[in-house]
């Protein structure tokens, strides 16, 4: 290993995150100016390193270092979350990048796109796999404008292009660096998360059904208040699920909606997002059981009927012991005793890389937790040191 | 007095809610072609029935009686909410009408424009009593399309119209009739509602300040969840309330709203629309009393700090005690037994016209207290009978 440079890490950090500047953070949606812009330049900091690089016709960088391998797969992905912070995604792209430096040789270096789902749901490493059919990419549309993909992909010069695919033999594993995006390395003074399995997310779309009326002339007991069903259903999911949840489970209800949302008017129909996570399946099925459960005794009145549909039930990925074991090795020679073995609760793309290979990633602290925002930061010596323990693992995945 | 015909009034509602047909009820936004073909004809059927009527400049039809007076004022509304009921205004105006007829002289018939408030509040009977100031016109617009209240006058030809005002002297009494929207009356088989006051309508913007983050990466204990902050405050007031309210009292949350709005992220801002109504100031006190009290003690921890924004705070608009005894004693000519005292929970254009004259109001049951759908309705039994009262009660007014 000709030896990692951290300086020099720091600095393309900060060069990339000039691409899409934002506050003290970058807006670079997928596919726009400043996105592209940062490919372009990431394809020649791989070249610099002697890989053959190119983004690929889902838009992926993908750097090949030279000979027939077999290699290590590093690498995250490039483009923000709106207005969003500079970390989150290049931090595992410098990290691949400098591995490839370090080493030598021996290591490629992915960027997959649009890992943050301006257009789909892990589209670059979904397609490198083998699970993301033609059929979606036409119906794939930008979210905020509604582009389609095709279109988008077309305008940015890879509509021609070929998809990178996945090469049986010539990857070992893939490792990917990301930020924690919590605060658990941080509120325990630890430095490296060796991710133990990428949570699932079980999805629900919950409906209560009740009786628009007017607000003034509806006495309290005769109402069939929608809105109220729901705020009551919550109550006791906030009573109930600490004592079902795992350590480490949680529970979200992102949106509310009142129908028809008048101040003079009793909710008819009232409709919440409300979502679960956790690594571990029977913890999952033992909320789920409590939410039916929750939903049942809420039912017997029979006054706003309550309806739950399941939008998504997707499966923990499990992270490779083996890889694990290096991370820790590696944690062992740089950084000892500052490490925790954790799941991950968001959603990476090593869930999709780990169908086809061992997987694992690393995480570094995220200052006050904070993620999906401008202000979203890692000091430079938790970047500096990440860096180390990240090379040093791709090594000793290399060396064995 | 002449004679009430029902047979007449009933045809009378029927021909009047031919105007904008939807279904069984109507859909007769103001200023709406049918809306004004309907005042129209209620003007041809005021003059047929002797008195001078016109559409003054606000879009209320006035018939005056002939002679100086004095005169009871009687009417309703002509415009209904978007696809709602047939009786929902109308009954009260052909009432009225019925009264001019069958009383032969001294009685006014107004339809006061817009109490459905598309384009205002009140703004008929707020223009007549002098409580709608010409800079509150240039202001208004229509709540759907964005149309000035301005330009839809001069669309409809009224744009140069004066405005009919008070006249004092004139009037001893206003009286209006309406459908009661609850089912008080149906549900204790009693078929008039003798109307003692106009609630207040107490209303606030209650706003939790927490912290957007990821859904996934956030712990349970780290969070500081907006909506969750909501959902608990509601709890409380539904679990508080109960002892706090009078018997009468309704408390509403008609709009929550959770920012950013998304499944995968925990809301750092929520926002719910709360009211309040009840006849008795005292009341009003000690439930906004409770719902402050409930806040302090949500704010206590301080993870995710409450507001409450007052957005209107009205007075209850007391009905004339005299008046209240003239309905009485008609009840007892005509339906012995069959009535109650009781608050109206629904504002009214009468709460406006109590501030110039003695006012009441008087009601008739709603079949299954449907209101404000197209499915409300009042059995012909129940519409004539009302009528029989209604004009045994103007003339009764009249004659003291």
């Amino acid at each position: 290993m000709s030896g990692v440079d951290p300086v020099r890490v720091l600095r393309d950090l900060r060069e990339l995150a000039t691409f899409g500047a934002y506050k003290t953070g970058v807006h670079r949606p997928t596919f726009s100016e400043v996105d592209m812009a940062a490919r372009r330049w990431f394809v020649g900091k791989l070249e610099e390193a002697g890989l053959e690089a190119r983004i690929d016709g889902i838009g992926s960088v993908f750097g090949r270092a030279p000979g027939s391998g077999p290699t290590i797969l590093t690498g995250s992905h490039l483009e923000s979350q709106n207005h969003a912070g500079w970390l989150d995604g290049p931090l595992g792209c410098i990290y691949g990048l400098e591995a490839a430096r370090a080493l030598g040789g021996g290591v490629d270096v992915a960027a997959w796109c649009d890992e943050e789902g301006h257009f789909g749901s892990f589209i670059g490493s979904r397609s490198f796999v083998g699970a993301l059919p033609e059929d979606e990419i036409d119906r794939l549309a930008n979210r905020y404008d509604g582009t389609p993909l095709r279109t988008a992909l077309e305008r940015v010069g890879l509509g021609q292009e070929p998809r990178i695919a996945f090469e049986p033999g010539r990857h070992k594993a893939y490792l990917e660096a990301h930020i924690e995006q919590g605060d658990t390395l941080e509120s325990q003074d630890l430095k490296i998360g060796v991710v133990t399995a990428i949570v699932a997310i079980w999805q629900y779309r919950i409906t209560a059904s009740g009786e628009q009326n007017h607000a003034g002339t509806t006495s309290m007991t005769r109402r069939r208040d929608a809105g109220l069903a729901l705020v009551r259903l919550l109550g006791e999911v906030d009573r109930r699920f600490p004592d079902v949840a795992g350590p480490r489970s949680v529970w979200t209800t992102g949106r509310i909606t009142l129908e028809p949302g008048a101040a003079s008017i009793i909710p008819g129909r009232a409709e919440m997002l409300f979502q679960l996570r956790d690594a571990d399946p029977a913890v999952l099925d033992r909320m789920q059981a409590e939410l039916h459960a929750l939903v049942e005794v809420a039912n017997r009145d029979g006054r706003c009927p309550i309806a739950i549909e399941v939008m998504g039930q997707s499966r923990p990925a499990l992270m490779d012991e083996a890889l694990q074991d290096a991370v820790e090795a590696a944690v062992a020679a740089k950084a000892p005793g500052l490490s925790l073995r954790m799941p991950s609760g968001a959603g990476h793309d090593a869930q999709y890389l780990a169908r086809v290979m061992p997987s694992s990633m690393m995480f570094v602290p995220s200052i006050g937790g904070i993620s999906h925002h401008w202000t979203e930061n890692t000091s430079d010596a938790d970047i500096a040191l990440g860096a180390e323990v990240y090379c040093d693992a791709v090594a000793r995945m290399l060396a064995t």
